[in-house]
């Protein structure tokens, strides 16, 4: 067993040992979903607010609404969500590169099967340039969407991983 | 403002009031990345024990590794990850309907339009029909995926949200 499988399995047992809520429902109490990123620097529950229950939180590379759009849909169709809280963030990694460094990286290091692979599933990493821009650009694709219906409030945000503060950006 | 909105900023305010980690590095310091649910039900760094700072966190609807390959290669690639901590849990959403189950609340709710973006974006909501053979179907694609190096260590693990305990599949 590795070292954080270890971990994980002490972390579990203390959790479960003082776990009380057992009883909460599968739709989120609160109707909402956060959208944000997969960074190491990002503790939603903490940072946003959210109580056990309440949200769905759907967290990939970069905070992207596009590859968010399955969950996003399931939320709402399936679990009852009416509003989407997104969230990027300073400092994020999706601002330091573009598809074709990712590419050459995964052609470099894995080989041609995995550029293979990558160019099969016509994988785009979805990096962006400018933080503001593309919180704005991800909620306009929101509501371009016709799988979003309007009545679903959305609202952008960018966390700072330097002071822990969220702020409004839309 | 709504009120979800509010909250987050209120909560923001509490959190950023005592925030002291600031100088954590982008790259997750521990090298591993956990892949899970959406579910509101789950929080990962409290019930698997994951310090600020320390992995990537991946939630989509169901922890689906075919969703969630673009945020493992950029977590690997570009951020020097490498181990998986994937984990499903009892009560999902995903194991309570079917693709044409979906597309036909889209279609009934939303409309032709919303039906006419499902097809051209070709989405599937990848449902799964038993817990624990999903659980082995998404390590196994994931060890066969050219995309994830054999050098990454890939455990599956299932966490009961009736009971808090997380516990290892594969």
């Amino acid at each position: 067993m590795s070292t954080t499988q270890e971990n994980v399995q002490s972390a579990s047992a203390t959790y479960a040992a003082s776990f009380t809520q057992g009883h909460l429902a599968l739709p989120p109490a609160k109707h909402y979903l956060v959208l944000t990123c997969m960074d190491a620097r990002i503790d939603p529950a903490r940072a946003f607010g959210i109580e056990l229950g309440d949200a769905h939180v759907i967290r990939n590379a970069g905070a992207s609404a596009v590859d968010a759009l399955r969950s996003v849909v399931i939320s709402q169709q399936l679990l009852g969500t009416n509003e989407i809280i997104l969230v990027k963030h300073t400092g994020c990694g999706m601002l330091t590169f573009k598809n074709e460094d990712a590419y050459g990286l995964v052609e470099q290091r894995l080989g041609p099967a995995a550029t293979a692979e990558l160019k099969e599933k016509n994988l785009d990493f979805l990096p962006f340039p400018e933080l503001e821009a593309a919180v704005l650009q991800d909620v306009e694709f929101l509501k371009a969407s016709k799988l979003v219906p309007e009545s679903v409030t959305i609202s952008g945000w960018v966390y700072e991983v330097e002071t822990g503060k969220t702020r409004r950006v839309v």
